[in-house]
């Protein structure tokens, strides 16, 4: 089994949706990564910065599902990063109300000793030159590095953007983000040429509409699981690259074929999240809870035809 | 082998997109869905209406194309029903800049003798008043009733609507329109909602973003074939009504389990569709480029996932 480091925030959210409004509660590119990375029991380390505020029972969360916290820098006399939005009817497009950077702003990430050599690097939203900084540390080639990035970081550090993406093998992007980076509306077309920035895979997450995974001229194509509800959207996206990498963390097999499955247990995974506020879903996930909607996966996208 | 009626326009269309315009060519949705249809060699009648200024060589192509055209009724006097319209920039919206209903105002539908105890009935997107009309003129009960709507029924013909629906087996719907339909804006609850109104099978259609079959607690989803480039997504829904029927007519199994390969036809024959301008693509298509794109699909969608 691999080691997986995951970069992220560690973060403070307060989040209100048709369903209900919550207070300020557990969030965090990493928290959500981390905890669906866990379903795979890999040896999995965060790379964060929280302030004095943040509760050690958060913390403790982090750890009891085997997520090595040493890299999460406790900045006594600081706040931890809070993000409050608001999500319209249509779940599928928010208002951000609130952004406080606190810890965030002065944040230089130190990878443990202990995971300098591990052999997947999961870089979660942040500023590209933290993302850097991370594999910068890094003492051995990962075998495999994936980005996760947002709109923001193209309106202001494109440049610093296009550095780190040049390093890494996989990218996490959605579709909207996929067109602003490359001005193409088509995400095939999108895809090749991000695939010419320095990724050999592109991801594209199309929120319920799925998510397509581009390797040269081959796709994969693996829907969202249709919901009857989705409460609360916030870290769907995270969640999905947690199990994405965790899979791959735990299989060592990083090839085309079998980051098919990644994708799905990305998608699998990432429709728990939506069921409840936050991560309260991805708290109580079980085995067989994981096992049962994989199963509800294969009946929804597997058919039987022969060709000759 | 069964026999396939299908009802709907056949019409002449203006098209714009970002790539170009045309002036009238062929279009309507019976065309699309006889054109799609005949990929399977079944044995199929349309069933419409078109003025005295419509081509010989057009009705001839149905023929050809081994389309039983007794059913369309040629009014010498009277002109064909006209579509205009413009697609956007993104391909997925368009404005209709004309419509002329013409011979269509006072259509009344006579289904060919010779079909009148076809096994699948394929009502297109026309006034559920007809659709209704062709049911009844049915000698014997069909084995699969297909409709096909839109949304302006449900603005002027609800009722009609309703009454047509509730005696059919499959409904074929887009997205925004069963969300229409039930006040749901859940696909599942939408496609429950449906169920209860009659149809056992609900087809959702999502464009770009696949489509949705719906049986009970069953769901299949089948993904469109991400392009480099659409052309123009004109017949797009009617070309998928056109596999989806076809495939069927010559299994002869109208079982869910066969059912998700007709998505799956239909998904691969619409991809053709919106490759060129109206019903170019289609009507050049041969055996070898649905067997070769079908393989495409296969690679785009499966995956390989032992669970215990």
């Amino acid at each position: 089994m691999s080691k997986l480091v995951i970069v992220g925030t560690v973060a403070f959210d307060a989040i209100e949706t048709p369903f209900g409004k919550t207070d300020k509660i557990l969030g965090g590119a990493a928290t959500y990564i981390g905890l669906s990375a866990s379903n795979f029991n890999v040896d999995s380390a965060a790379v964060s910065v929280v302030g004095g505020d943040f509760p050690q029972e958060y913390l403790d969360l982090l750890s009891n599902k085997n997520v090595n916290i040493d890299g999460i820098e406790i900045v006594k006399e600081g706040k931890t990063f809070f993000w409050s939005g608001k999500y319209h009817n249509d779940m599928n497009s928010r208002d951000t109300l609130v952004t406080e950077l606190n810890v965030l702003e002065h944040f230089s990430p130190v990878v443990p000793e202990a995971y300098k050599d591990a052999e997947v690097v999961m870089l979660g939203n942040l500023h590209p030159m933290v993302q850097q900084g991370v594999l910068d540390q890094m003492t051995k080639k990962p075998k495999l590095t994936i980005l996760d990035t947002m709109n923001f970081w193209m309106d202001i550090a494109l440049d610093d953007l296009h550095a780190v993406i040049k390093n890494v093998d996989v990218i996490t992007i959605n579709d909207e983000e996929a067109r602003q980076l490359t001005g193409e509306y088509s995400l095939v077309v999108a895809a090749r040429k991000i695939h010419e920035m320095g990724p050999k895979y592109v991801v594209i997450k199309k929120g319920e509409h799925g998510a397509l995974l581009f390797h040269d001229d081959n796709m994969f194509y693996a829907p969202a699981l249709p919901l009857e509800e989705v409460f609360d959207p916030t870290g769907a996206g995270d969640t999905f690259a947690g199990g994405f990498a965790g899979y791959l963390a735990k299989t060592e097999d990083y090839s085309f074929e079998n980051m098919k499955n990644a994708v799905i247990y990305g998608s699998t995974l990432a429709s728990f999240c939506v069921e409840k506020f936050g991560t309260e879903r991805m708290q109580n996930l079980t085995k067989d809870d994981v096992e049962y909607r994989l199963k509800d996966f294969k009946k929804l996208t597997q058919y039987n035809i022969e060709l000759s």
